[in-house]
């Protein structure tokens, strides 16, 4: 009989972290892909993930707005209700066999839950890593609620036995992030002009000479300081003067304090080296991010994937903290004398070593054949 | 300065389980108790709890109805979205300083998001415990939101640490629940007629020769089973013939499979020995409990109160299996024969020694005393 | 270009007076046929409309849960919200072309919102009608929102159009209601036992001397009265003694009180004559009603197709103030003594003529008609 | 008795069109004013109205976030289902006399709706009145549900008499944006620098010889045209080159069209003679307006306080289209030629006289009264 499998994506990295593995799903001839949605991956504001999903050829199921204006802790938690009320009737109306929960957003606990409810079994992908925020304790109650445990790495299983889950349903899968990265690496060209497919003011000649890449998003637990936190960065890399590829942040509470740093920084000072951008086809975007001289920020991208790529990191603040990582990550506090020097030392060191901590480029294909035939159960108990 | 404490009461048996702590916050000049009563403690077909709070002298700050009909695992999962949606607007107005959840209920998990979502600390009551069904991962899963852990049992405080919390953050408290079966106990007379104060015909007489409790809740991960579960039962009780005293199960997924099974039951077989009741406030209660030969059913009032009490116990199926549990319980299947011998051996067994497993009588000062003293912090990390 | 019509089913009564519609509509080469059921017409307690619904086969595109559980007036307001909130994501996913709502439910106005907020054009069965209760605001409400007025009575259009709708969007098709009966009326032989098929204990012989059918209902801007209500009715049927068949009330405020008042009068006084039904099959139940002696309560049956079958009615209360009728009903009071005596009267007096104000037996292939052909608008200005 | 008196309030211009009201029912000993702030006055990307609330002394008795990201039709949908359910819950927790809804937004008929199904009288201001969009639909289907009509104009009573409302419960009380209006008109002097107290670069000199004010929203049934339309107006306003307040527009679907027609004008052209603001405190806004050339754009303000203030507007498109206007109007549709013309013959012509249609300045005590002598009745039955 074939599996349906239900995947829900509700933001622009959640698909990154789970593409390779989409692919390998529609193509497993024992698994029905049923694809939803939901939240910021619907939202102009934060680059419409759902364009990129359907031009890679994925049919979607169904569609939930979900995100409750706001930008606050009170937002967050509306907006993860509002979440587990929709998701239920979508699945209600799907019957999957399975459903599938990425990482540790609100989205991913709405999803959790509902399915959880519903005696559906649930599948957590990047399950037992650490880090700060709030995004923490989100994750290990996925892990409470989860059925099959799809991590990414030695450490994080070990965490998720720990925590009292059954061995047997626990898998070391790598993360699908590293597939894409693995895809790049063999030819990792900048094979296209930024400033022309994403807009933007710019000329692929002014980036011939080195570049950097800034994702920086505010955290969730210090929701209030993120305008000042961004400043820091800005000032930063103003100073630095290299030419910059800034991506805008997520739709986390604080979002607006980051945003408002950004746009009264370019009124007041001008900067001239930096390019904003709200989202990238996830391929370009490992493609600039090789050939960039640094990525600097609290994106879990410089954990990941530049671990991978080797390239330099400059990682700012709690919001990755206790994460495994490589050998290429210098870690400081928001602050603009430490962000710069770290990001020079950055630019002189040059590229890393690949390192395969988060994968070997083969976790899309494993997700998938661990959902088409590991035993799907509801029931679990604590193992201590 | 003056502790908000936020407690959020959603069902019948909660109350129960608190009771003696809001009486000891009310009472304790660093707190102020802001109480949240919501889901089926509102609800006239689950017995209105919330009349029983407000005849015990306490002063509602909010109400809000938010259980969806249907009692299947979609509108379970449904609520939970309900009550997430709209307790973020109750903290949003009220600002607790910290926020109170209790056990494993739906409620529970959507009390716990929206103050973890929100910032606002969450100290979890009956946590570390091991159960079957939903419940189980809901309770694990609320104790990693939850950043203060007041646990009834020396067992339920070694797992809660083994999951990976902070050991400083867990407290032995005891449970509530059995502050007010200590209550009781010096002076258990049953000094009312059930029948009189509660509703039913009968009188008092009837039980003084030796009756019995029944307490049978539907199982949320075999809820199709509802219907024949209880019939188990029905036909055990009425096959003993001794007068029983039959408690309408709770609002979970099933509650109408159970609610129908007995309907039918009734008006086929119109047994004369049972008398079924809604709620009753829980002094009465444990008094009726105290007085009877024995608790048949699978709620944890078996567990827990009735251990402390003495209380002989038929435990029926999995939904306390893993629960720490004293010598007066026996445990069988959903099936007659199992039942009605068990029972039978209890009724000639009679009363148990007093069992302080879930606690002494003072959880309800202790909870007061840590809520006014304990640090509240928000940040936390897995332990290992 | 086929369009796609979204028919929102809600509750019982709602698919009686849009059966013949659906059919039309899927028997219409030009129309495709997008069914979402919802609300009471999921529940059991309701007679899980639904299930008749699966048995007709129509194949369903969507269910949503959306009632909150309280039958009071929050309640009704509340479920009116998260029908509106799920109906968008429903008609988000299903991309109507036009959506259909039926009469005058909160249900049928969350439809109406939802749909002409997404600039869905919104057709409305059975506008213009007057009545009692917040019923006749609702379907005003609705008036306003809809572009296309397909209305039961010439009155009805007449009111339509003085409320400032433009008479061009405005057909008086007849009620599909109407077209169940008009079928029926050619054979309307009592060919199956209503006991066999329904539940409940009784046989077809009782029924060949004369029967009574009651459908009462609250009213929700008397909620609180719902029970001395019913209470009325239940003795005048006692008295007069014959066989009563018994309809449960609708899911609205009050409908715990009605409930109430007949579960404690059937506890008390053991009446012999009445025998209880929950739902039945909208042919049969019209055979049920043609054969009886006399229809009482408030339901509209009574007026709708009631006169069109000739059935004697007595009407009793507010419910059904101002909407046109045959000569067949006898308006009474909330009290025995005049239920009573009409009641006698109606069964002395035995069928009427049949009365066409209400349809002639050919609305639903109009509104196959109409939805086909009628100018798609969603644009609209008061005519005056 | 006291009567408590519930006024919701949603938006910026809400506020400015109750606030006198607000402020004479706070002043009236037979009326409790509980005010409840929701959806777009919450937020900081629409300039956080309830700022200005507080600031002007009134205490908020509940705040609810409410409004779905997207500024698509899908999101006001369900926007106003969130509202409806949360509003629910705010006035069982209030227990209100009677509820005050404004105008014709989405959050209007949430309001009104949870009001009418609670069985609390609906008092709707701003009632009768015709336009184009949405706005139409959701205000008239309003006034079916409100109980009391307190309405601006004479014509806007006749119309809701003509949609068979009775006639004693429809008051012309004037439009209490115009109150604000006559408290400025005696002394209508710029007394502040908008840049300095509202933030943009820019300094007072500047505006001395003559400048413009723009307004432009988006209209719900066009807006995927919301970007093409704003164009229009920007290019005639860099045409003409005068110093321009811009208004940036509320929270309905198009909104981020309107935005990023803005966004991308400036980053393109780089206008010189554009200053853009959020927001402002109604009555600096109103001297603002009052020492301006011109109104530009699609706002009610153009219709309503500028008539009153006599100052010249050029009113663009349909969404004002059939409300009364003053002869300081001039229509024109979305096209620059047209925008241009009508704007320069306006600057030449200068101030009008004022006219009264929309009220004489005292609509607020007019109210206040109302609210505590009108009967409060729920019941009601169209007039024909």
């Amino acid at each position: 009989m074939i599996r349906k499998v239900c995947v829900v994506i509700t933001a622009r990295p959640s698909y990154s972290r789970i593409k390779t593995a989409l692919k390998a799903i529609s193509d497993n001839p024992e698994l029905e892909l049923q694809l939803v949605i939901a939240a910021s991956a619907l939202l102009d504001r934060y680059g419409t993930a759902v364009n990129y999903i359907e031009d890679d050829g994925f049919r979607i199921a169904a569609r939930v707005y979900m995100v409750l204006e706001g930008e606050n802790p009170t937002s967050m938690a509306k907006t993860t209700g509002i979440g587990l009320l929709e998701l239920a009737t979508v699945f209600d109306n799907l019957k999957p066999d399975v459903v599938v929960t990425i990482a540790d957003r609100y989205e991913t606990l709405a999803t959790a839950i509902a399915a959880s409810y519903m005696n559906i079994p649930v599948a957590h992908i990047q399950g037992g890593e650490v880090t700060g925020s709030i995004d923490e304790k989100v994750r290990h109650a996925v892990t409470k609620l989860a059925d099959l445990h799809l991590v990414s790495t030695r450490c994080a299983a070990r965490r998720v036995e720990k925590m009292g889950e059954d061995k047997h349903k626990i898998f070391i899968t790598g993360c699908p992030s590293i597939d894409l990265a693995a895809e790049v690496l063999p030819n990792p060209k900048l094979d296209f002009n930024p400033f022309e497919k994403y807009g933007g003011v710019g000329d692929l000649e002014r980036l011939l000479n080195g570049y950097l890449v800034v994702m920086q998003h505010p955290v969730t637990t210090e929701y209030r300081l993120a305008r000042e936190q961004v400043m820091q960065t800005l000032e930063a890399i103003h100073d630095i003067g290299m030419p910059t590829l800034w991506f805008w942040s997520n739709v986390d509470a604080g979002a607006d304090g980051t945003s408002n740093g950004i746009r009264s920084f370019r009124e007041s000072v001008k900067p001239t080296n930096m390019h904003f951008f709200k989202n990238m086809n996830p391929t370009d975007f490992l493609r600039l991010l090789y050939n960039s001289k640094c990525l600097i920020g609290n994106s879990s991208v410089g954990i990941r994937e530049c671990s991978y790529l080797g390239v330099p990191v400059v990682n700012i603040g709690t919001r990755q903290s206790g994460r495994e990582r490589g050998r290429n990550v210098i870690d400081v506090d928001y602050e603009i004398e430490q962000i710069r020097s770290a990001t020079e030392f950055q630019i002189r060191h040059g590229r890393y070593d690949s390192n395969k901590v988060y994968g070997d480029g083969k976790a899309g294909e494993r997700i998938s054949q661990l959902l088409a035939q590991a035993p799907l159960e509801i029931e679990k108990r604590l193992a201590y």
